[in-house]
C-alpha cells in the first residue's frame, strides 16, 4: 500500500489512486483544522469515526436516489470512491442560525431560520472560501445551470432525510455543508454528492440538551471532541458499546448494526 | 423651508416631507463616507453635480420605460421624489472587476467580467451592507420572488442603457450601484428605481486613459473629487461650459441642454 500514487491531500483526507481507473481511495485522518486552518489539531480517533458515519449516511443517502462518490470502505480509516472533478463551491444547508452567519446577518445562535437555507461558498482556501451566488457561479462559469439545479434538488433532499434521520436519535441538524463533483462518461457528466457528511462539516446539537456533539468543540475549545464523534457514532447505531473507544470496537458488520436496536 | 419636516438623513442625502402626500424631497449633500463611513469628508459642489446627474439619468431612464421615483429637480440641490418603501438590498451591476470583488475572489482591477455580474448586499450600516444571495433574500424575506424578478429585470436594462450613454462620451462604466423602493397603491405595490444614479455609486473610468472620475478619488486619496464630477456632468452636456464649477453654471434649462450638441 506505501507505493500507491497520493492524488491529494487535503486538511482532513487523502485521496490515492484506487484499484482500477475511475476509483480513488479516499483516506480520514485524525487531523482538525478550523478558521481556514488558522488552527490545526487532532481529534484522537476522528478518521475511523468520520470514515464509518460518512459511509453509513452516503448509503443510506443510495437508497433514497442520491447518487454519491461512495463505492464501499475498504477499513477503518479508508473507503473506495468513485473519481469525480469537484465542483469548486461549498454548498452550506442552514436550519438554525450558528457559525459565521450570526456575525454576518446580525442573527443570533440558536435562532430557526424561517426557512432552510443553502448557502454556496467558492472553494480557494487563499481566498478564505469566499460567499458567492449563483450569479458569481454563472459568471465565472464554475459551474452550469443544470448542474446548479441538480445541485440544489440534492441539497434539499439530503436536508430533509438527514434532519430525519438525526431527529429520530434525539440531535437537531443545524447546518451541514456538501461537495459535489462531476462524474464523467464520456463527453457527458452528472452531478454525484462527493467528500464526506460526518460532525467534521455538521453541527450537530442534542435536541435536549443543546450539547455540541461536532467539530464546534474543536473550534471553540470545548474539550470532548473524540467523545462528541462517538457519541453521534453510537446513536447511529455504529459502535458496538457506548463505552468502547474507536477502532476496536467499530462495528464492521453493516447488516448487524441495522438489527440492533437503537440506544437513546 | 426651515420648518419642513425631516424624514430621514443618511451619509449623503436628506429627505423631508413633500408638498403632497406619497412626495418627498431629495436633498444632495456635499458629504462623502467611504469604506461604510470609516472614511468621512465632504467633496465641494458633489451634491449640486449629483441632484443633476442623477436628475439626467432617471428622465431617460423613464424614457425606455423603467419605473423611477423621480418627478422633478426642484432646485441645486434638491428633487421631488415619489415615497416608496426602500427594498433592504443595494443592487450592485458589475461589468469590469473592481472594488471589494477584487480581494474577495481574486481578480485584478480593470479585468473584465466574463459577463454583467449582479450582486445584492444587504442594506445595514451596522453589518457593514454584507454580501447576500437570492436565497438570503428570500429566507428572510426581504423582497419577493417577484419582486426579485423585476428589480434584476430592471438593472440589466439600466446597465445596458448606462454603458451606451457613458459610451458615448468616452466613459466605461465598471460597476454601479441601485436601490429599489416599493410604491404603494392601496394594498398592491411595484417596484421603482429610487435613491440616485450619480458618480457616488458609479465607478466612471475615462475609456481612453482609465482615469478614474468617481468616488474612488475620495476613497483612494487621489485629489481632484470635485473636478471628477464636475467632468461627468460636462461631458454629459449638463454644465453650460467646461471652466465653470458647481452652482453657478449648471445649466438649468433642460430642453436646451438636449439641442446643444455633446462635447468630448
Amino acid at each position: 500500500m506505501s507505493r500507491r500514487r497520493q492524488i491529494y491531500e487535503g486538511k482532513a483526507k487523502i485521496l490515492y489512486e484506487g484499484p482500477e481507473p475511475g476509483t480513488l481511495i479516499q483516506y480520514f485522518k485524525d487531523d482538525a483544522t478550523a478558521f481556514n486552518a488558522e488552527k490545526k489539531g487532532t481529534i484522537n480517533g476522528k478518521g475511523v469515526i468520520n470514515n464509518r458515519i460518512s459511509e453509513h449516511i452516503f448509503t443510506r443517502l443510495s437508497h433514497i436516489g442520491v447518487p454519491t462518490h461512495f463505492i464501499r470502505r475498504l477499513n477503518m480509516r479508508e473507503q473506495l470512491i468513485r473519481q469525480v472533478e469537484i465542483v469548486p463551491i461549498e454548498v452550506v444547508v442552514r436550519n438554525v442560525a450558528a457559525g459565521s452567519i450570526c456575525k454576518r446577518l446580525g442573527l443570533e445562535e440558536g435562532q430557526p431560520l424561517p426557512h432552510t437555507l443553502i448557502e454556496y461558498y467558492y472553494k480557494d482556501d487563499a481566498l478564505g472560501d469566499p460567499l458567492i451566488s449563483e450569479e458569481h457561479i454563472a459568471c465565472f462559469n464554475w459551474a452550469g445551470h443544470e448542474e446548479m439545479q441538480d445541485i440544489a434538488a440534492m441539497a434539499i433532499r439530503i436536508n430533509d432525510f438527514m434532519c430525519g434521520m438525526f431527529a429520530a436519535i434525539d440531535i437537531r441538524l443545524v447546518d451541514f455543508k456538501l461537495e459535489f463533483g462531476r462524474l464523467w462518461d464520456g463527453d457527458f457528466s452528472r452531478i454525484i454528492l462527493a467528500d464526506e457528511i460526518s460532525p467534521d462539516g455538521c453541527r450537530l446539537w442534542d435536541l435536549n440538551t443543546n450539547e455540541k456533539l461536532d467539530k464546534d468543540r474543536f473550534r471553540r475549545d470545548l474539550g470532548g471532541e473524540s467523545e462528541a464523534y462517538q457519541e453521534v457514532a453510537r446513536r447511529l447505531g455504529l459502535l458496538q458499546n457506548e463505552d468502547g473507544g474507536p477502532g476496536e470496537v467499530l462495528d464492521m458488520d453493516h447488516a448487524r448494526s441495522r438489527l440492533r436496536p437503537q440506544k437513546k
